[in-house]
C-alpha cells in the first residue's frame, strides 16, 4: 500500500463504499508472498483426501498436478492476481478450477480458510526461523574469523563510553558472538514450539470427515498435528515469539552498529568500514559515511514496532478467527525481510573492515587503564584488602596525574612513596599488554582465552 | 519490499555485497512517493535564486519548466526510476539534467539533500494533516446525522460491559464527535507547528548564499522558516506528532469498532451493519461477519507501531543527519494510509448500520437500569442523604428481583414498605425513557441535550 | 518513585544539583528486592576466593556468617537502607564492614559492581521464571478440571463473534490450556538459556585472580559461566526474553478475560462470575461487575510496555556497562509482579465462574449454526463437490429463515426440493449436540476428543 | 507494587481469592497522588450544590471545612489509608464521616466515582503540563545562557557522525532550544485540549439534579464544561496527549544525552560535565562517567514504555467506564516524574558542563571540512555549475591529502592546476573560521545569526 499516490487514495474514497472496502478488506496484495506455502499445503492435503477415501485418488492427481503447474506460473510471473478473489486462496482455487474444472471444488473439503491460513503463515514463519538461523551462522562465522585474526590487538575496554581496562578487539568481537548464539538458539527453540500443524482444525470446531491429520502434519514436516482445534485456528503466539527473537536479535545489532559508527569517527579511528559499506560525497573524496552501520541500527525500529503492532492487534480477541488478525502478516514480512537484510550487510560489514591496531592501542593506555591491575596486584602480592588497595591506586594515579606520565612511568621510589611493600614485580602487571595477559580466568581476555573461545566456536559451527 | 519472495531474496544476497547494499541503502522503491514534493520544492528554490540573481533568469525558467515535465511524466506512468540513482531527488536532477542540459547543475545551489528531503518529508506530512481533517469532517458529518436520527432511541448505557443507565443512541454516537472532534484539534496543532521551512538549511550549517528563505518559506505556504539549520536537517518531531495524534485518533476508532463488533452479535442485535462493509458466508447466507469493523479495530496496531518504530529510531541519534533516519518515511506513509482508510470505511459504516430501535430498548431495561434514577428521587424529593437512598433503593431493587418485575411494576404499597415517604410522583422517573428525559444537565442524555449538540457541531461544521 | 508528590518534587528540585543527581541516580529504592540474590551471590563467591586461597578461610566464614546475619535483618524489617550508598550492593557491603570489620572489603576481590548486578539481575529473572511456570501450572490444572466438568457443555463457537458452529464449553477451555501451556515451555526455555554465570566477568575484561568460575556456578544452580567477560555485563537479552514471554503470556490473558467480560454480559449471559472477583453496586444489588477480568485485560499494557522500555532503553548501546541499564530492574519487577497477580486471579475466576449451559445451548443454536454439518454430509455422503454442497445448503438456509424455523425444523420433502439425493440420515447431523458429537477428529470438539485431551493434560501434570 | 518481595507475593495468594482480589483491585497504593485534587473538586462540587440549593449552606460549609482539615491531615502524613477502602475517593469520603457525621453523605450527590476520578486525574495532568512547560522553561534558559557564551566556538558539525562541516557550539545548543521550544507548545496545547470540566457527567449519562457545571469548571480553572457526558467518564486521550508530548521531549533529551556521552569520551574531550553529574570511580580517580547523561539518555524507555502501555490498554475498549481504566494513572505517573527529573538533571549538566574549545577547534579542522565552502566559491565567483565545482573541489581535496596537508595550505598555483580561474579570494573562505562566519544566511551558524537567535529567545522568555 505504501506506492500508493495520494492521488491515487483519493481517486479511490470518491469511486465509493466497494472500493474502499476491496482495499481495507483484500489481503492479495500481500498474501501472495504464501504462494508456495498454500501450494503445499494443498498438495498434502488433497493426497491424505485420497488416501482417506474423501476423494478418489484421479481427483487428487489431477488436485496435486494442477496446483504444481499453478506454482510454476506464479514462479515464472505468469500469473494473474485478482483483488476481487481477496487473498491467495481464493485465487488459487479459481486458477485450479480454470484448469482442472469441478474436481477443483473437492479440494476444500474438509477445510476451511481458517486452517488454511494458519497453516500458510506457519510455514512461512518456520522457514524465516531457518533464514535466520542461516543467516547467524554466517555471521557468527565472520566474527569469529575476525576475532581469531586480533586475538591480541589490544583496545580500550570501555564502560560508560569511558576507557575503563584493557581489551582486545577479538575478544570485543567475541562478546557478540556470543549474543547471535543466544539469539540463534532463540529462533531455534521458537522453531520448535511452532512446529505443530493446524491442518484439520477447518473453520474452528474440527471436521466431522475422517481427516489423517498426522499424515499431513508428517508430509509438511511438523512434529506432530495441533491438540485443539480453536486454539488452531485463532491463536498466533508463533508469529509473537518469531519477533521477539528477532528484536532481541536486532538489539544487538544496533549495538554492534553503533559501535561501528562511533569507531569510524575522525575522532576513534579504531576502524574504517569496507567501501562497499560506505558512502562518499562527490565533494569530500576522503569522507566516508558509515551508511550501512547507521541504517541496520536503525533497523530495530521498525522490527520492534511490528512486534507492539502484532501485539495490539492481538490483545483482547475473543476467540476464534476475527478479521483483526489479518494483519499479522505484513509485520512479520516486514520484520523478516529487514531481520535477513540486516544481518548480511552486517556480515558483509564485519568481513571488511579494516581495524586501525596503532589507533586502538593507543587509545587503550588512555586514563590509566591499567590501574585496576595495579589494585589487583597490592591484593594478590602484599595482601591488601580490597578497599585499601584501591586507595593506595588512586594515591599513585593521582601522582602520574600531576607529573604528567602513565603509571607504568613512575619511579619504584615514586610507588614506594604510596605504600612501601611495593617491589620492582608490580611493573610486571603494568602496561596495556601485560594487563590483558593476565586477564587468563575462563571467559577473560587474555588471548588465549580468546583464542580458545574461538575454538570452541568453530568445533561448534562445524 | 513486502512484496519480495524469499526466493528472489536468497539470489539478492548471492549476488554479494553491492546488491545487499544497494537493497539496504535505496531509498526510490518508497520516497517516489515524494516526487510532487520533491519537485514542489525545487520550483520554489529555482525561482529564490533566479530572484537572487544566484541564478539566471533563464536557467531558471528552464529547470522550472523541466520539473514540470518530469512531474508530468511520472503522474502518467512514464518515468523510469533507476535503483542506482538511489532516492527520488538524484532521479529527479537526473532526468532533469537529460531534458535540459547543464543548467540542471545550478538547481543544486545553496541546497543539500539533508534540506531537501526534511522539506519533502514535511511537505508531505502537512498534508497528511490536512487529509485527517478533511476525513474527520466527513466522519463527524456522518455522526452527527446519525445522532440526530437517533437523538430520542433509548439504549443501555454500559459500565464494565453491563447495563448501568439508559442513555440514548444519538448520545452514544454524540460521545464519538467529541473524540473525532479533538483528534481534528490535534491534527491542526501538529500541521501549525510543522508549518515551518527547513529550506535553506543546506547540509547542516546554513549556506554562504544570500538565500531568501522567506521567500522559499511563503511559496511553499509555511508560516516562515525555521530558525536553526542544524534543527532543520536533524529532527523528526513533526513525523512523531503526526502519529501521535493519529494513534489517539486509531484508539478511538478502535473502541467504535469494536463497539459495532459487539452490537453486530445475535446477542446483542443492537445494529447491523451495512452489507457493504460486511462479508458473508457463501454457505450461511444469513451470516453478516463485521470484517471492516474488525479490521479498523486492528489498525491501531500498525500505527502505533509505526510510531514506536520511529521513536525507537531516532533514539540517542547525534545531531545531525543520521541515515538511521532513513526509515521515517515508510513508517509515516503507512501509517497514514491505514488513518484515511479506516476513517473513510467508518464514515461509510456509520452513515448505513441500521439500528435496531426494539432490540436498544429491551436491552436498556435490563438489570433495574432505573435504579439511580430512583435514588435520585429520593434525594430530591425527599431530602434523603444519597448513601440512605441507596440503602433504600436497593431493598426495592431486591423486591422487584424476588417478585420478578422491573421498578415501575411494584406497586405505590410495596415502595411504602422501604420507605414510607414515597409518594405517586416517584414513578414519574421509573421507566428508561422518563429516565433518559430527565438527564437534563448540560451535556446530559436528554434527547433535548442530544438535539442541542447536534446544533452545535453542524454550526461549527458550517 | 511514584508515590512522591508534587510537592515534594519541588522541593527536592529545589535543593538543588546534589538532591536531583541523587534522585536520578541512586537505585536502591528498588533495587533492595535483589537483597536475597545479592546475599547468595556473595556467599557463593567468598566461599570460591578462600577455596582459590585469595582469602583465607576464617575471613570468608567471617563474610558468609555476617551476610546471613544482615539477611535475616532485611527480612526481620531491621535494616536501614541509605540512599547515600545508592545500591543495594554497596548498603549491604557497609554492614558488613560495621559487622565484622575490614575483612568485609576481602569480599569484592576479583569481582565488581558490573558483574554483581548482571548476577543478581540474573538470579531474580530466573526466579520470575520459576514463579510464571508454577503459576501457569495451577492455572492450567484449573482449567483442565473445568473443562472435564463442561466437557459436552454445548455453546456457539465464534469467528467475528458471531455464532459460526456448535462447541463445546469444554473445548473453548482447553484452546486455553493449549495457549497456556506454550507459555510455560516458553519460560521454561528461557530460563535455560539464561542459566549461565556471569559471576567472574569482574569489571568487563575478566580476572587476574585465579577465580574458579565453575565453582560459583554451580553454587548457584548455574549450569556453567559465561564464555565471554563482556558479553556477561554488558547484555540484557535474558530480561527481555522474559519480558517477550510475559508479554505473550499477557496477550493470551487478555483474549480470555475479555471473554469473561463478554460472557457476563446480560445479553450473552453464558457464565457469572464468582463473587469474590466481581464488584457490585451499593444502589444495583443485582450488577456484578468483571473488575477482575477488566483488569485482567488490561495488564497487557504494563507488560508489553515495559518490553518496549527495555528495547528502546538498549537500543544502541555500545559495550560494555552503561548507566543506562539501570533502567532495567523496574521494568522486569513491575511485569513479573502484574504477571503472577494476574495469573494468579484469573485461576480465581476460571474455578468459581458459574457456566450457564441453558443460556449456551440457546445460542448455540442461532443462526443456522449447523449448516456446515448439513453441507459435509451433503459432500460425505452423496458424493457433491463441497462447492455444489455450499450451493444447496444456502438454498436450505434461505427457505428455513423464509419459514422462520431452524434447520433441522425442515420437512425431508423441503429438503428434497434442494437436492433430491437427501435422505432421512440427514437429520442425524443436524442439532448441535450431533454437530458437536460429529467432530471427531483429533483435536476437534467432539466430547469424546474434548475428554482425551483432558485425559492427556492431567498425565502431562501428573 | 515493586517493593514488594517475592516473599509477601507468596504469602499473599496463599491468603486466598479475598488478598488477590485486593491487591489486583484496589487503587489507593498509587491513587493517593491525586489527594489535592480529590479535595479541590470536591470542594467546588460542595459549592455549587449548595449554590444550586441542592444541599443546604450549612452542610456545604462542613463538607468545605471537613476536607480542608483531611487535606491537612494528609499533608501532615497523619492521615491513615485504608486498603480496604480501594481508593482515595472512598478513603477521604470515609473519613469525611468519622469528621462531620451525616452531612459527609450528601457530597456525592449529583456525582459519581467514574467523573470525579476523571476530573481528579485531568486535574493532575493538567498540573504537570505546567510543570514541564516550567521544567523546560529553565532548561531552554540554561541553553541559550550557554550558546550566548559559545556563539562563535567553533566545533565540528556532524553529518554520520563524520566530520561534514564547522560551526559553532552556541548555534549546535541553539539547536536543541528549537526542539525543546516545540515541545514546550506541544504541552501548552494539550493543556489548552484537556482544559474542559467532566464533572456532572455523573455515572456517564449526566445527572437530573440542576447541576451548574459552567460554575464547577470555572472554580476548577477549566476552560468550560465537557459537552458529552459519555465522552467525559470514557476517554483518556488527554493522558495519552501528555504522554505522546513527554515522549518527543524525551527523544529530544536522549540526543542531547548520547551527544554529552561522546563529547566527554577521551577521544573527542569536547565538553567536560560538572562533577555533580558524573561520578568517579575510587581506583580512578581521573575518571568521569557522565552517569546522568546516560540516565538520561535511557528515559525515553520508560517514557515511551508509558505510552505503549496505556495506548494497549484502551485498545478496543467499549463505552463508556471499564475497570481496566485504572491502569492509567501509574503509567502517567512514573513518565511525568522522570521527565522532570530528567529535564532538572539536564539543566544542571548544561549549566555546569566546560567545553574545550581548543579540542573543538582541532577536531572542526579535520576531514578537509570547508571543502563545501571551496565549492561554494567556485559557483559563486566563478560561475561554475554546482556539480562541476563540486569535481574541482574533490581534485584539490585529493591533492591536499597527498601532501598530507589541509586545503588552505595549497599554494595558488596548485589550486590553480585544478581550475585556472582560482584567485587570491578563494582564501578568504578556507579556515574554519571563515567558514562560519560566512554562513550568513537566517537560522545559519554564523556567530551573528547565533547571537541574533539568543536575542529572540531571550525577549521571547522575558
Amino acid at each position: 500500500m505504501s506506492k500508493t499516490s495520494n492521488a491515487m487514495w483519493g481517486g479511490r474514497f470518491a469511486a465509493g463504499p466497494d472500493a474502499i472496502m476491496e482495499a481495507i478488506n483484500a489481503s492479495i496484495s500481500f498474501d501472495r508472498r504464501l504462494y508456495a506455502e498454500d501450494i503445499e499445503g494443498s498438495r498434502a492435503h488433497a493426497a491424505m483426501l485420497a488416501k482417506a477415501g474423501i476423494v478418489s485418488d484421479k481427483d487428487a492427481e489431477a488436485i496435486r498436478e494442477g496446483l504444481l503447474t499453478i506454482k510454476s506460473e506464479i514462479e515464472a510471473g505468469e500469473f494473474e492476481y485478482s483483488t476481487a478473489l481477496e487473498d491467495i486462496h481464493m485465487n488459487v482455487e479459481a486458477r485450479l478450477k480454470a484448469l482442472i474444472g469441478e474436481a477443483a471444488g473437492r479440494l476444500h473439503t474438509g477445510r476451511s480458510r481458517n486452517d488454511q491460513v494458519a497453516l500458510d503463515f506457519r510455514l512461512w514463519t518456520r522457514g524465516q526461523c531457518d533464514a535466520a538461523i542461516e543467516a547467524l551462522t554466517k555471521l557468527i562465522r565472520a566474527l569469529v574469523a575476525r576475532a581469531e585474526e586480533c586475538a591480541d590487538a589490544v583496545m580500550p575496554g570501555f564502560t560508560h563510553l569511558q576507557v575503563a581496562q584493557p581489551v582486545t578487539f577479538g575478544h570485543h568481537l567475541m562478546a557478540y558472538v556470543e549474543m547471535f548464539g543466544r539469539d540463534l538458539s532463540r529462533f531455534a527453540d521458537a522453531r520448535t514450539r511452532m512446529n505443530e500443524s493446524p491442518l484439520g482444525a477447518a473453520a474452528l470446531a474440527g471436521s466431522s470427515f475422517p481427516l489423517d491429520r498426522d499424515m499431513t502434519a508428517k508430509a509438511l514436516g511438523f512434529d506432530r498435528p495441533m491438540a485443539n482445534s480453536m486454539d488452531a485456528v485463532a491463536d498466533r503466539d508463533f508469529a509473537l515469539e518469531y519477533l521477539g527473537a528477532a528484536s532481541i536479535c536486532a538489539m544487538h545489532l544496533s549495538r554492534l552498529a553503533e559501535e561501528m559508527v562511533i569507531w569510524s569517527t575522525a575522532q576513534f579511528r579504531f576502524v574504517a568500514m569496507g567501501d562497499a559499506w560506505s558512502t562518499g560525497s562527490s565533494i569530500m573524496p576522503q569522507k566516508r559515511n558509515p551508511d550501512a552501520a547507521e541504517l541496520i541500527r536503525g533497523k530495530i525500529g521498525r522490527i520492534l514496532g511490528a512486534q507492539v503492532a502484532l501485539f495490539t492487534v492481538m490483545k483482547g480477541l475473543p476467540m476464534t478467527y476475527g478479521k483483526d488478525m489479518q494483519e499479522d502478516k505484513e509485520q512479520v514480512f516486514d520484520a523478516a525481510d529487514n531481520l535477513l537484510l540486516s544481518l548480511a550487510a552486517m556480515e558483509g560489514m564485519v568481513a571488511t573492515m579494516v581495524p586501525n591496531r596503532e589507533s586502538m592501542r593507543a587509545s587503550a593506555a588512555l586514563g590509566f587503564s591499567t590501574a585496576t591491575d595495579l589494585a589487583d596486584w597490592l591484593v594478590r602480592e602484599l595482601g591488601l584488602p580490597f578497599r585499601e588497595a584501591h586507595h593506595v591506586t588512586g594515591a599513585l594515579v593521582a601522582k602520574a596525574e600531576d607529573k604528567g606520565c602513565d603509571l607504568p612511568d613512575l619511579t619504584l621510589e615514586e610507588m614506594r612513596e604510596a605504600h612501601e611493600g611495593i617491589t620492582e614485580g608490580v611493573f610486571s602487571v603494568l602496561g596495556v599488554e601485560n594487563s590483558v595477559a593476565s586477564r587468563r580466568v575462563y571467559g577473560g581476555t587474555a588471548p588465549e582465552q580468546v583464542r580458545a573461545q574461538v575454538k570452541r566456536w568453530k568445533d561448534r559451527l562445524g
